[in-house]
């Protein structure tokens, strides 16, 4: 059993779609989602404060800066933009797939636990992601 | 097939738990493990020289300091304690969960592999994973 | 169904094994690969410019600098040599295993994205990924 699902995004940061995986899983298994980008990335984050949301991507920009910043200067993949190749090292750092056990059509998440898209370019995007749901 | 391990933390660090999922599992399929929190990981590592875990543990603490680091200045989240925040961090670093293949009852891990919760809060916790063996 | 692919590595780097994975699939379910080793990784990236992947490397061999730069001075494990205990610290970075959707006999990956092991490692190794092919 396999859907997609599209996600717009409008510049960096976490775009949660929990609820639309949710309302699809049924019976018991395994959903497993795949994001189809090397340049954006799925997360398991807190989705009770939205400080979390904020802190994280001040993290990840910190930790992967942008390529015009001179930390960045040995970086040679550069054409498409200073956003892209910091895009690339964290789309590494993150995970490109999640798993998640269901029980009798609900999702095993733990209280706070939400499941994200994390956006790494600046500029909008159409996101696809794979779901699929295995017995 | 479905089951829940709990695990007993007492501060920062790699908490082994290969062995039980070696009792568990069985026949030939995969087995996933999937922990329930936003402040603590799962990981395989090597289990043969414990010199490894203290080394693992030392750099992220360094690259990702506690939040009363005058380099962490920027965290917002920060009402639960100087540990909580750079959890939520690490666990985004870090693996949620782990998807091992079995084959004829046996893990088919690499003979110096091991299963690791890895606690990233200060106080001690109840940790819940969830495991699913599919065929 | 399982199978087990033997990559030979020469040093740290991208090693591209998509076109095996897309050879060995068949029907409709989810494909998973493991890496047997804690100082190597597999990882989905970029396919078109080979200049991502010698930045991905730049990237992580910076943020993980062998163990004789004086900033990795802390390190413990060195008996192995300079490079092992990085290379376990990017195998706890990157993924050990990869779950792809599979459609009918076709991979489910986007148009850009490839399948790589990524060698931490300075001395030739041989390698073992295990695929498993779920329904």
């Amino acid at each position: 059993m396999q859907t997609r699902f599209d996600i717009a995004t409008n510049g960096p940061g976490l775009y949660e779609f929990t609820t639309h995986l949710r309302h699809w899983v049924t019976g018991t298994g395994l959903l497993t989602v795949f994001v189809q980008h090397t340049s954006a990335s799925l997360l398991i984050q807190e989705n009770a404060d939205p400080d979390v949301q904020t802190d994280l991507q001040s993290y990840f920009r910190r930790l992967v800066p942008q390529a015009d910043d001179p930390s960045m200067a040995y970086l040679t993949h550069t054409a498409e933009g200073p956003d892209d190749m910091p895009a690339h090292i964290k789309a590494a750092l993150l995970p490109t797939h999640l798993s998640i056990p269901v029980d009798e059509g609900h999702l095993a998440l733990g209280t706070w636990q939400g499941v994200y898209l994390f956006e790494h370019r600046n500029r909008p995007q159409q996101r696809h992601v794979i779901a699929h749901l295995s017995a």
